[in-house]
């Protein structure tokens, strides 16, 4: 079934309430990999309750679940086999993120581009508190292998190409055999992450890590070499996700102060050496 | 204030209703160190929803709430801080365990032992199914410093000494340096267990882990050697706890067939060389 762009585009998707409290948070700091010293040097800041602070990152967690209305969604006529999670877009609209609360979120779809090779879907999604204030704005840009040639626009060009020049700021975190195990917990039960044999059906040896979990990981590693670990300081990220991690290995964050506000940088696994995060920046407060 | 053995035991304690599901089931089984390959033999057994097995241990957490009805309680008047967790005691009445379910936790005081240096206090607690069926059977044996001598019985002598032999089978398990942080979510957060200042008001030099995240860690020991991970085969456990293991410490365990029906077994820190559980035995399903 191709794909019906304006169909898609005119057909409303459901706000999706999402509920958390101080174990949510800590449940998703461990599933990144926080609280491990001595590489987390702030390791009780993000995992336990007294003086407890929320990783930025963690505003991809609530509208997660956002992401299943784009199944069915009409126009948008699918094998969810064939997705790919392509890119991550998060900003943080509202400082300190509480440690609890009720959210609502609010998801749309902000554009489809024919990429030739398959379709490219940009679902924002605006999170709510209850109060109605801004707190996360997220795009999840999801490519759907297969379903491009549709004559739709191609869309806007790679941005953030990491700089020919040695990184400003290098950190490696390894990753635990069990973490996928872990970071499912937060929300995103996709068997290929536990199972082999769902992990075989996707064309992998074995289960990956989720991308989110390590988009988790540079998020930290940034927040750690230029925030001083202060999530106040921390406005947006955004990532390419370019390659997959097995559970166990290593994730180097290489890290460029490209300006003031501007930090570039890439990840790589150190096993096997393959990029994993390409075209990434994060906006800091200044 | 003297321990008043009558008072304490003629005043009742309610029941406490407790509700879980799979994830808490698996969240456990990660706090316990599961799910890490090569070490455990079935990774995906205990920690992935389909298929899931339930580890035996996890019956000392539907009735830990129980515990806090011990402080306060009539008769009890005591400093929480001098509180000692010295044995556990747990049998699984029923299998195989449901991997979700609401239950009922129904708490009494078995006895009150004058042990001289501190009171013994035995809080058993039965777990129930929400159809009445009994589930588990605990023992909490509680050891308030500073409380004894009030002139009551000193109760048993100590049981299931280990044999003057080499083990018949020796499992080494590695916790992580966040493993307290981990199991904590299952619900012990007494923040001994993650904050230094707490460790130390406790006299430890950082904060230890849960005594009932050592016990998990053994009973997946016995599991694993004698029941080949079928915790339909695991009938009780019971332990003495007799020294603290550090997050990122290495749990020794070593077992004893000493008949058809029962293991024998200690654990020691493989860092430091001290017995952290003693006098204890698994009594299996034959």
């Amino acid at each position: 079934m191709p794909i019906d762009v304006e169909k898609a585009m005119s057909a409303p998707l459901k706000p999706i309430e999402f509920e958390y409290n101080f174990k949510d948070v800590i449940l998703y700091a461990l599933g990144i990999g926080a609280g491990v010293p001595p590489t987390d040097k702030d390791q009780l800041g993000f995992t336990y309750e007294s003086g407890l602070k929320v990783l930025p990152t963690y505003g991809v967690v609530p509208p997660f679940a956002a992401l299943a209305g784009v199944m069915g969604h009409p126009g948008l006529d699918f094998n969810p086999m064939m997705l790919l999670h392509g890119e991550q877009f998060l900003e943080i609209r509202k400082t300190p993120i509480p440690v609890k609360g009720k959210l609502v979120n609010k998801p749309s779809i902000q554009a489809i581009y024919d990429k030739g090779k398959g379709a490219l879907v940009l679902l924002d999604c605006l999170t709510e508190t209850a109060d109605g204030e801004a707190l996360f704005f997220n795009t999840f840009s999801l490519f759907l292998r297969g379903e491009g040639g549709f004559g739709g626009e191609s869309g806007p060009k790679a941005e953030n190409e990491a700089p020919d020049r040695d990184p400003d700021e290098t950190i490696e975190m390894k990753t635990l055999p069990q973490q996928a195990l872990l970071y499912r917990l937060s929300g995103d039960l996709n068997p290929l992450h536990a199972d082999p044999n769902f992990a075989a059906m996707g064309g992998f040896e074995k289960p990956i890590l989720h991308g989110l979990c390590t988009f988790g990981h540079v998020g930290r590693a940034v927040l750690q070499a230029y925030c001083a670990n202060d999530p106040g300081k921390f406005k947006s990220i955004k990532v390419r996700f370019a390659g997959s991690v097995y559970p166990g290995e290593t994730i180097i964050t290489q890290m460029w102060r490209e300006n003031d506000d501007t930090i570039l940088l890439k990840a790589k696994v150190a096993e096997r050496g393959i990029d994993v995060i390409t075209n990434a920046a994060v906006k800091l407060n200044v």
